[in-house]
């Protein structure tokens, strides 16, 4: 992994982890709640996907630095929350620099064990999108990125894109970079013109089936 | 898997997702949760099956007619919801035979790797129901399939019967037929002479616990 | 695994199936709820940590004594429910030694596979409190182990020990015990004196994020 895709990766996992920590204080979690939240938001994604590829023990659970910064990123928003809560817009677009550092190295490692380009494209976006699936399946919610905005949209085209660089040839350091940039743009333009997808109204009253 | 299977099988895919769509748009999710509902309704219970039984990736992920006709179920779901709304009857009945074709298969799948018999019966019905239970989590509901109907235990037996089959020497193709159609007969009549399981009355004022 | 694991083992399985079971007759669930309820938080923590683990089938699957322990409990749960309500005191210590003892059978198995600190506390965490996850999840409630009481982090520190044992070359099963004795010694304590972790009070209106 080159060093690009390295900070990248970090910058998701501290952003995911406060966006969980961050849930779980708003829901009233305890200590061990908020680095528990903090902690699947961050690398449940990772784990989903290794666990549907057959890689084992998760790597997210074994190579340490990872699970010690998101329970770092996690202690630091129990104790820092005011501050945290006051930079939701920055914190947003280091979400948006995760969401493509987590789908491109997915969709890369989706590429290395079958060159299926269904699989790759499901891995890169659960790896992306997986854990804060997790985050709001715990805090009871319906996962967000099923409702609204342009989120996992943009993971989706990202991985979409780094399968169609390795199918011309392109190779493996280049095709994540270019699947990363195009979907932290994605998002970013999201973000600013509030792209969302659209809904199919339906005049019920049954809201629940 | 012989012709019955396989074309009972695709009915049971396009008949899981869209019952999964349709909760996604009764909802209120956007085209995407639309989509992923549909499909995680019709794959998730064979995707958890080979993550349990060690197959991946899973199957539902990299055979491609499968995804493809989940995503097709999903999306005519999203663009012609009103139609669909109104088929409720003949929906549930296709339902049925999905139920049937999924815990059969299940439970061949698992017969082929062990011959425990609950492992059968387990893998069978989770073949059959896990999607369902996926979707309701996903819709933040408690999952139907607990709570009312005589659903998941018609795929129990067909398991079983499957499991009883093969073990007086019945083959694979014959029994995993004959388990499907108990399956689908058992969930017919439980429809039309509406069976429920026994439930325990409590009169207590709490019901959150 | 030594005599004293055995029988904790399953004096967990008896009284993490009542728990889950009482669970789902309490928020309505049809005879089939209790007993997969029951099941999955006698047996779902065990199952996630083989499927984490890449042992398949997981053995909580296939080794009958178990499952069938943790359905005649769901059972005489549904049967006994009156009795086993008006026994909520012993229960909860019951539970505190199937803790003890699910966090030091799944430390234990993770260290035979990897000695990496972390996977062995995770592990061990999850064997004992995943399957109380997945009981709330499926009944549609916020994890009670990310929000109250010293529970979790008992099992926290009890793998912990394992770990710290074996490291300094202490043999499985004096460590297993050691561990298992720490777990439920916390979790009485934390009962008698009602330990609860620290928690980020916020005064928002909004509790949903």
């Amino acid at each position: 992994m080159n060093i690009a895709l390295t900070v990248t990766n970090y910058v998701g996992i501290v952003a995911f982890a406060i966006s969980g920590s961050m849930k779980a204080i708003r829901k009233g979690m305890d200590l061990l709640g908020v680095i528990v939240l903090g902690f699947t938001t961050a690398l449940g994604g990772g784990i989903i996907s290794d666990v549907m590829l057959g890689i084992y023990p998760p790597v997210n659970l074994t190579y340490l630095p990872y699970p010690l910064t998101a329970i770092s990123a996690g202690l630091a928003t129990f104790i820092f929350y005011r501050v945290f809560s006051n930079v939701g817009k920055p914190l947003m677009y280091a979400d948006a620099v995760g969401l493509g550092a987590f789908s491109a190295s997915g969709a890369s490692l989706a590429y290395s064990i079958s060159h299926n380009p269904l699989l790759v494209v499901l891995v890169g976006s659960i790896t992306a999108v997986g854990g804060g699936v997790v985050r709001d399946l715990l805090a009871n919610e319906v996962p967000v990125v099923l409702t609204r905005e342009f989120y996992a949209s943009a993971a989706i085209l990202g991985s979409l894109v780094y399968f169609l660089l390795r199918f011309i040839g392109v190779n493996d350091a280049s095709s994540a970079l270019a699947s990363m940039i195009i979907t932290i743009t994605l998002r970013f333009m999201a973000l600013r013109l509030k792209w969302e997808l659209p809904r199919r109204i339906i005049n019920e009253d049954a809201v629940k089936a």
